[in-house]
């Protein structure tokens, strides 16, 4: 069944009106009234829905919601055209959440409002291409201990380029934590390790910070 | 030990001049003079070498040839933004060649030689970037027959966006074929189906080439 975004569902029986580019996308692969399609609010919440042509559905029945799986990733903050690429990459790849830390080798050290809301744009618009039925949330820049104190569960790694071979899986459910350009250093090494994390290795090679994302979590949801 | 680009070796007792990237990077890592490392000439080539000072090294010894290794990446032709990043992010995980397809839904069907001496010099820049010893060979773009009629060796497979779950792991010397924007289509799947790929899934949801490429390269070199 297809699947499109749509901003509110409403209960079963409801007609609703997609968004602009749905009814486009709908107009333009050619899907007449009286299809069914799935529909996801972004939130968790899903819906089996037919269409009924001039950018209308209605709700035939409210699907259970989408549970919040996959990575969670903590992000070096990175300079912007990298961390918006980082984010789109992690989203579309099943990252839960993106938690983005000052590193001591960030060089961009804090988000401009206009800023943060470009990065949540990129975010909600790759989750919304890749139709996954949650948008992962994004936490704003902070140090490394405060975003060290949010960690819950014990599978924890943190991406290190001199760790050896690249591992063959990492845990689907865990926190994974990539550097900024020129990586961690000693010090934010030692805090990760008294955090329970494991170093970890996601390539051979020296990669840019979205390549590492993009390894990690292919290597993660595998 | 660090390591370096350098366009050519020479023998052992040879001087060599870095180039000018490479000599400037050396000054901002502030490596002195006598300092051991390891120069890479991208065709294979490596050397054991001292730094003399003034963007100048003396070959201390002639190492071993890289192999040529990694997974041999064949990509669908995609608008050029997109191809550029799948080759950069293709380079940096390791891929031995990449081998261009012009596939049934490739929006752009040919590469102008300005733009296939952009891709080369994107793929030249990232592997010194990652320090690779081996820049991967890039094949201009063909047909799918003439791509498929190329391919060695029993490891192959394809990415197929609804082969069910992720693979764990892919095979670090086999073919690996990306589609372009839009997927292979059902003929193109056949063709594939008879060169003896195997159809693997690389992601849970929609992704776009690069991060398909990203995907697929993480999990055949784990």
């Amino acid at each position: 069944m297809r699947r499109f975004a749509a901003d509110d569902l409403g209960e079963a029986g409801a007609e609703i009106s997609l968004g602009v580019d749905v009814a486009k996308h709908v107009r333009v692969v050619r899907l007449e009234a009286g299809t069914e399609v799935e529909l996801f609010d972004g939130r968790g919440g899903r819906a089996r829905a037919e269409l009924l042509g001039d950018g209308r559905a209605r709700i035939l029945e409210r699907l259970p919601d989408a549970p919040r799986t996959g990575p969670v990733l903590m992000l070096g903050l990175t300079k912007l055209p990298a961390c918006e690429l980082a984010l789109r990459v992690a989203t579309e790849l099943g990252a839960r959440d993106v938690h983005l830390v000052v590193a001591e080798r960030s060089v961009v050290r804090s988000l401009a409002p206009n800023k943060t809301a470009r990065l949540e744009r990129i975010v909600r618009e790759a989750a919304r291409q890749s139709e996954r039925a949650q948008v992962p949330d994004l936490y704003e820049p902070a140090p490394l201990p405060e975003v060290l104190d949010r960690c819950e569960g014990s599978a924890r790694m943190v991406a290190w380029a001199r760790a050896g071979d690249p591992v063959a899986a990492l845990a689907a459910e865990g926190w994974i934590a990539i550097g900024p350009e020129g990586g961690w250093t000693d010090e934010e090494l030692a805090r990760f390790d008294a955090a329970g994390f494991r170093r970890v290795a996601i390539a051979r090679h020296v990669v840019r910070a979205d390549t590492a994302v993009a390894a990690a979590l292919a290597l993660a949801i595998a």
